[in-house]
This record gives C-alpha cells, sequence and structure tokens, in this order.
C-alpha cells in the first residue's frame, strides 16, 4: 500500500427500468445537480448516447472529471442494466460519506435495484 | 451476479516520475495511440491540469469515454503517484487482455512502479 490512500472507489452494476437507461439528458441533470449539491466541482465531461438500432435500444456512456477524481455510468438497457463508478479523492477533506451518498442518490433516481457492489480504498 | 457481465475492470495505483505525473499532453497523446492500436473507439475525453501553487505542483486528471467504457488517470506529482482506471465491455468481443495490455503499457509509459492493483469482473 502506498502512504497515501487517495480515496474511496464505489463500483456498481444494478438493474433499471430500460426508460431511464435511455434517457441521457435526464441522467446529466441529475449528475450536475449531485455535484453541486455535494459541494463538487466538475472539470469537464463526455456524454454519449448509443443509436438505437439492431446492436441495441440505445443505451449511453457518461464520465465526469472532477477536481476530486471521477464518476462515469455505462447503460444497457437491453439488459435492463448500468455500471456506475464514483471514486472521489481525500485531498481537500474526506469524501467517503460524498461517495456513498452519490451512489445511493444515483441508485434511487434509477429506480435502480443493486446487484453488485465492491468498494476499493486506493 | 447479473446474468450479464460486462467486463473487466482494472483499478491501480503507481509510483511514478512526477514530471510525467505533471505532463497531460503526452498522456493524451500516448491515451490515443492505445486507442487506436487496441482498436477501441473514443466517444468523448475530459483533460484537466491542476495549477502549480501552494496546494500542489500541478497534477492532471483525464477520462476518456470509449464505445467500450471508458479509461482514467488521476495523478499526484506531489506525492509521486497516479491512480488509474481502465473498464472495457465485451459488448463485441472479450475485451480482458485489452484491459491488462492497456494497463501494462501505461505502467510502462510512466516508467511507473505498481502500488496496488483490483481486477473486478463486472
Amino acid at each position: 500500500m502506498p502512504d497515501y490512500t487517495p480515496g474511496l472507489h464505489i463500483l456498481a452494476t444494478f438493474a433499471a427500468p430500460p426508460a431511464a437507461l435511455r434517457d441521457a439528458d435526464s441522467c446529466r441533470a441529475f449528475f450536475d445537480a449531485q455535484v453541486l449539491a455535494f459541494g463538487l466541482e466538475k472539470v469537464g465531461e463526455a456524454y454519449h448516447s448509443f443509436p438505437a438500432d439492431e446492436a441495441g435500444p440505445g443505451g449511453f456512456t457518461a464520465v465526469l472529471a472532477l477536481t476530486e477524481s471521477h464518476l462515469s455510468i455505462h447503460t444497457w438497457p437491453e439488459h435492463g442494466l448500468a455500471t456506475f463508478d464514483v471514486f472521489l479523492s481525500n485531498f481537500r477533506r474526506d469524501n467517503a460519506a460524498t461517495v456513498r451518498g452519490i451512489y445511493a442518490a444515483t441508485l434511487a433516481f434509477f429506480e435502480g435495484t443493486e446487484l453488485t457492489k465492491t468498494e476499493v480504498r486506493r
């Protein structure tokens, strides 16, 4: 282990209604509200919606770069699930409670059912 | 566990020379070359360099959104370390070998020494 352990990372997979897993705009508004609510600072982002075609019904991918590290989501409406990550460093303060809070809020927003969750102290 | 397990995620922390941990431009060129070499598709990205000031000597954060999921790095030159993530889904093919290949290439590029590594099948 390094002397300096930057923070807590939660990796989760959850099941959710397919409509929410296709709605990148609502997810963007939700993430921006979370960044504000938890006093984080967004320094960049990328959202990409996949077309609804023979390969799938149009999920999306989002990654947000934060001063505190990042969060990401990848959705698979065809499987009714999403993979979610939130990792916040403890540079200015201990953000472990915020990591858990953002994950809980995300699960609630998507009306999700947790399938797997891994916490990594890193 | 869900019926559908999207892919392999490697989370690592490595020590590296501070100069490389401040050089976002070189990292960007390196990541773009990796995306090309491994036949991945970048669909968005965010790079942010922190100013060199009393709070630290100017690390950077990068997140790349890929069709296949994402990769990210956060550097702390003041601690001589970086946290790195690569997560690739198996939507079109099994990308586990690519995940390990990109991590190995990243460690080599930064002349890094692995401190911690976690593999999560998710």
